[in-house]
């Protein structure tokens, strides 16, 4: 779980047209989803996780249905002469469905967000003010190539109280349709109504434009997928859109950081996994040290594959490296997702502040310094959803962070910032309690 | 402040298309509030007070250019034959801006949300983690009639770290402008911009849809006004929208209620201040005591003037009484704002339930009941921004509920439900600090 990423592709196939093999009613499908959602908003923690691992039991049982569902969206995608790297996010084979398994029981175990009470008082009338937790209702989630996806969303939804509206991608609709079936099956033996999970069966782009619109029914739409998916939902949604998924993070280096630590942290931040939001796409380093700190950048990534954009500073410091390319226009606007770098060397940390807000899109930025003053200048100044020091970027995922699993990445402000797990999830209602209290 | 309402008139004014007096280049607002907002963002509480203090001030020094502005706002309207209600909500003569004033000053003793702390731990692998409040950036505010909103909502957004654009109905566009340069004037002499205060000085209705596109720019759009335009901003805005301000809110008595405090409890809830969405619309009565309850409640309201629309079975109690007529289908999904009450006799706390889920808008609602069990199911099943047992639902109010002021009232469940204060005005960071962490 601590893997779910919004970025799947910049393909954003999701949004492709497909065609409609049946037509489907979304709006009834709304009213379904809420229905079931103000049951399931009302259920108790133990009724919500037996119905969790009702599901986790239901995928083991029914594997070879699932794997066999997997490889014909696999074979059809090999077909099409999909890449090694969308066929790794499609596939469910190997131990990947026992990991989307433990998850499901994983989920089972986190604390329950719902009826929590966050803050209770008496007011100086006598009256008896509380806010407590609730679900928010009905999500719709609209994602891309990965099927453990429809396992995580239904799950995180399931447990936090609310019904989901899932719209996945036309790569995966084969083994989809055999999820949603096996979780069907296996919540008809619970208390959680099988209503609670809906399934749009269709790949027509059509529906994602109708589910948009639903906000009688769909209290917040969640898309997980590239930034032209991200930017339709919110061009075309009257429902709130987290958006997010879409990093261009941030290493700036101070003169008095440790060298060795920061080669680590930037390895990893770049190397570790480069396809994820969290990944390092612009290093900037500090005058004073860059003669010296980017060789050795440019020598220890560059073991593992890396190759460079630089600005006119690195790249003379760089003395014609052929893994060293300058820089255009667009490299500090470019989430690159793979094993290239962009390196720029700055005069001030007041700099590489400008350069950050500029080009951030507020996901992931961190500072390397010893110096405290500087450290407490970047959190405060920095506007994005996680800032660090002294840390690589790549922790910015809901399990890392403690909270179990995540649904998204958030980098807007409202309702949730960064990664978003159970409590995110949420609401709250008001409560208020007297005796025959009026206003004067 | 703490009778701001959002739904101001059923006009929906703002909405309405007016001459463009010049051009206004929204996105370069845009930019100009942004940019103010990061320097007000990291500004000290101390700051931020001099700046509300220095606009109190402000006003006190000319208040006989506002009031003059406001009168020319206000024969305008009289010329129009606009309503005594409506001119009432133009007016800012007598004691209504030393009241508007108060409230500046009352916002600069409310605490700061910004910079607080939510959480902070310390992860197994030795990482701090933190969330600090911070400011959203910049809040687009489409507003009607309410001239005391300018003031309002500008320290509101100053005290929360937030630029604001204001766009204020064509009525008071004169008192707008005087009150604004007011502001502009106080604000020159602090630390506060006076570009965190934008105004779009031209009622032109396509400046509202430019700014419901400048999603690059605004962080959160609050309409203050009718349904319509509530509507409107939901469904033109590329930006998260807090609908609300509607209220068809319901107060159900059980047998068990004490009729007295019943009595005055629906009293106040109807009468106190009908106009506001927090007054009762519908009343839902218990079979078992509609006989001798609803004459008391005709007598009693009827007696403040209140006219009724009865369901068959409340209609044959009130015996041809000429205050009570039969309701038509639109009854229940009617917000009055007026001194008219719909009553329906239900057989059960489940018919009660099912009704309110039907046609409530999700504001406020009241049981009446001395059973333990009833209020804790009403409670729970109840989805609405504030439920209430034994008191009247008029208490929905931020000021009520103890948040110092308030700029909304929500009826969404995204980022805010029911009253919105400065804390509803932020979002948060999560900050990492590490000495060197990489991710295994």
């Amino acid at each position: 779980m601590t893997d779910v990423h919004m970025l799947e592709s910049t393909a954003d196939s999701a949004i492709e047209a497909n065609a409609a093999p049946v037509g489907i009613d979304l709006p009834a499908m709304g009213r379904t989803a809420r229905a079931a959602g103000r049951k399931l908003a009302r259920l108790g923690t133990d009724q919500k996780n037996a119905a969790l691992l009702a599901i986790a039991a239901g995928l083991e049982a029914h594997a070879p249905e699932i794997l066999s569902a997997n490889e014909q969206d696999l074979a059809t995608a090999r077909d099409r002469g999909i890449g090694d790297a969308s066929l790794d996010r499609l596939s469910l084979q190997g131990k990947r469905l026992a990991g989307v398994i433990d998850d499901v029981r994983q989920v089972a175990t986190l604390p329950d967000p719902v009826g929590e009470v966050i803050e209770a008082r008496t007011l100086p009338n006598g009256l008896r003010l509380s806010r407590r937790r609730t679900a928010l209702g009905v999500l719709g989630v609209i994602y891309e190539a990965r099927p453990n996806v429809t396992v995580d969303v239904a799950t995180l939804a399931i447990k936090s109280g609310n019904a989901v509206i899932l719209r996945g991608g036309s790569e995966t609709l084969h083994t989809n349709r055999a999820l949603i079936a096996v979780i069907h099956d296996a919540l008809r033996q619970t208390d959680v109504s099988p209503d609670s999970v809906q399934f749009i069966a269709s790949t027509d782009r059509r529906y994602i434009g109708e589910l948009l619109k639903l906000y009688q029914y769909v209290d917040l739409i969640i898309p997980r997928g590239g930034q032209a998916l991200h930017q339709f939902c919110r061009e075309n949604s009257t429902i709130p859109v987290i958006t997010g998924g879409m990093g261009i993070c941030h290493i700036y280096v101070e003169p008095s950081a440790d060298p060795a630590a920061a080669l680590r942290i930037i390895h990893n931040a770049k190397t570790q996994r480069p396809s994820t939001c969290n990944s390092l796409s612009t290093l900037l380093v500090h005058e004073q040290i860059a003669a010296s700190f980017i060789p050795q950048v440019i020598a220890h990534l560059g073991a593992s594959g890396v190759t460079f954009r630089a600005d006119p500073a690195a790249l003379a410091i760089s003395h014609n490296d052929p893994r060293v390319t300058a820089a255009d226009d667009a490299a500090w606007d470019t989430e690159w997702l793979a094993l290239i770098l962009g390196i720029r060397v700055v005069d001030s940390l007041e700099t590489a502040l400008d350069h950050i807000e500029t080009h951030s899109t507020a996901h992931s930025e961190a500072i390397l310094t010893q110096d405290m003053a500087s450290a407490a200048r970047f959190v405060d100044a920095v506007d994005s959803a996680a800032v660090y020091v002294n840390a690589s970027t790549r922790f910015t995922d809901g399990g890392q962070f403690g909270l179990g699993a995540e649904i998204a990445v958030s980098t807007q402000k409202l309702q949730a910032r960064g990664p978003m797990g159970l409590r995110e999830l949420t609401s709250y209602k008001w409560i208020i309690e007297g005796d025959g209290q009026t206003r004067p």
